[in-house]
């Protein structure tokens, strides 16, 4: 096994920083070859600093100054949403990571499994707005999507020895008639009778439904087991993370809607489960770190020994499992609907929700209000069947206007 | 998937009992074409009549009229020892579900295994005593060994996709220096750190040790949560059981005995666990009830839907784990003992612990007494390293006596 040459979307942010660490923990066997940020000029030249990778790259261009004044050495520097395209496909690279937040990912990622990269996805909207896109074009172009997110992470370990080979055919982009033999994979998912995220409950887990109303984003951002960024934290507590999750492992298993379920798990020790059709459960268990999942991608399909602490049984005292308040937190039902339905429903959904959680952090709206918004928009759509990519970004346009609309009108 | 030819050795105990149960379930996989039995002739006849195997053995020859008269059809009849190694390799049969109580299933065993049978192993002696000459000749021969134990059928799914394929010469029987390529296959275990038991922790798991003197079989033969016969049951309660099967996995898996520990668990959920070299850890899961792993080892490696249960989530609320009390029940460290030393340690081991739970059932010593037997005939033994079968049975003989001997000077 040699060291996987990694490029990094989203290096600033919670998993970027976890993906560092991966590759300080595991050096051997990951190399970073690309670093990419958002807007943050200063941390991005910081991390850069430190791992010297060959390319940087920095989304907001107004900045591109500030980053190279603070870089203490020349790397190759791309800026814009080109730029975002380009250092994904770079010759040097063999994966891209890509932890963007919001739709930033999804042109990048689609531009690197072109160019025939590997993707570790950990931007949940590339597989919920646009998953029947990024699977086909992943299959047909040979190359492995490894989920990190935790749950998916822990599905794809259960799922181990459960794929079967495709062959496929794709035009090489020199001549048009001429098509190349590609060895891809698909999962088998024949006997598999459940997909079973885990989901931590939240802060808000066990509140009475009447006390959401008075819910502060102080009290919604104090996540009991994960550390993570504003805007996921936020989805913990209304659970639309989790809904996101039932449609991205939809998409990346091959699986249908109603056979993924959820179960609450307050320690987060066991990520995700999958049900065989003989009633067997296969789990995946660590500690809640998002390590742990970040190196899983970059090496598989093979494990190697690292820093991070094993389970400990003799600490660990109880697992507990309880089936979620439907009623009282709708983002599960909502997101079942919008998996069924498909089309653009999913993108719909997960715009609005962007919009939505951006106003309650902002204290513009209520935490019970991040749901209504959402159900108002999607009520209000019109279907689209099988759509492309910018049908897809055309929806995510709408659903914001529409959401920013319903902010507005619920302003308190 | 095609139904699979099996032959039960063992049809009148409690795992035959679940194997006929899984036969009944999935008819269109499993066909039953030879029953054997030790000594229960109306019993054996019983479940002949019903499922109308081709072939039944009786061990007991003295017990074959009864057999006969009992029939009410007419299979081939087998008798005696030398019967049951001849049913083990029924032209017919595809797989032998071995789950004869004590040494009685080793040669039966063997002779399949030269038959190319596949093995599905529910007695615990067959590994423990001679876990080296059975994986070994069942690679020779290309043949799988599945184990049935709750425990090992879950670190076996735990493994799938974790096989590596070997090409092997064997010598066929009718000339001397003609070679046969077989396909064989063994388990990649490099990048497993630990193998982790789980154990109920039996009916004494929480009861001070200074009671452990006054037990009474009734009392040992309450288990909290498996529904089995008394050796086991005993075994459950010493911790002996557990024990043994941490033999059975190192020679299952080809884990050295230090990567194999126990972990209690008195849910008896999870039936096992595998800890890989990133700290992750996968665990199967399933309701206790010895059907799922008869029926995974004879489907496999396909799942078929089954009337077992599946998890319930909602009514598991929760799954705890505990460090074992060594100190307090010395079978976990005696049987570490004779897994390091190897040779014919174990086969002592197992045959004095056989002969101090029959002298505990029978009232003849405590329950405490049992772990002083066994460590008194282990320590009295002469190492033999690389035994062949026959000094392993002979191992086996003189540690019976050597127990015997300190039953009746134990005796109360």
């Amino acid at each position: 096994m040699k060291r996987k040459r990694v490029v990094i979307l989203g290096a600033t942010g919670s998993i970027g920083e976890s993906a560092l660490k991966v590759a300080r923990d595991i050096p051997e066997r990951m190399e970073i070859v690309g670093l990419a940020a958002n807007r943050n000029a200063h941390k991005l030249a910081e991390a850069a600093n430190k791992v010297r990778p060959e390319s940087v790259c920095l989304v907001d261009e107004t900045k591109i100054d500030i980053l190279r004044k603070a870089l203490d050495y020349e790397p190759r520097i791309f800026a814009g949403e080109e730029g975002l395209r380009e250092i994904a496909c770079l010759t040097n690279g063999e994966m891209v990571l890509v932890a963007i937040v919001g739709t930033g990912g999804l042109r990048p990622s689609l531009a690197a499994i072109e160019a025939g990269k590997d993707l570790a996805v950990a931007s949940k909207e590339i597989l919920v707005m646009a998953g029947e896109i990024v699977m086909r074009e992943a299959r047909e172009n040979g190359v492995h999507v490894l989920p990190v997110d935790s749950e998916h992470n822990a599905i794809f370990q259960c799922l181990e020895g459960k794929r079967s080979t495709l062959n496929v055919q794709r035009s090489t982009s020199t001549a048009e008639n001429s098509k190349l033999n590609v060895e891809s994979w698909t999962w088998d998912v024949s006997d598999v009778r459940r997909i079973i995220l885990t989901a931590s409950g939240g802060p808000f887990r066990e509140l009475a439904s009447n006390k959401f109303d008075s819910i502060t984003p102080e009290q919604a951002l104090k996540h009991p087991t994960w550390n993570m960024g504003p805007k996921i934290t936020i989805d913990s507590a209304t659970l639309f993370n989790k809904g996101l999750e039932m449609i991205e492992a939809h998409w990346l298993f091959g699986v249908e809607m109603k056979r993924v379920e959820v179960v609450i798990h307050p320690q987060s020790i066991v990520h995700s489960m999958v049900e065989f059709a003989d009633g067997s459960t296969l789990a995946q268990l660590s500690y809640s770190d998002m390590c742990f999942p970040i190196q899983y991608a970059v090496t598989w399909p093979y494990r190697v020994p690292n820093t991070l602490p094993p389970l400990d049984f003799s600490k660990l005292s109880k697992l507990e499992f309880f089936t979620p308040r439907y009623g009282d937190f709708p983002a599960l039902n909502l997101a079942r609907r919008a998996g069924e339905a498909g089309g653009i429903l999913p993108a719909v959904m997960n715009a609005a929700n962007e919009v939505a959680v951006a106003a309650f952090l902002d204290r513009q709206v209520s935490f019970p209000s991040i749901w209504q918004i959402v159900e108002e928009v999607m009520n209000r759509h019109a279907s689209v069947a099988h759509p492309d990519l910018d049908a897809i970004l055309q929806a995510d346009q709408w659903a914001r206007a529409e959401a920013a609309g319903c902010v507005k009108s619920l302003k308190r």
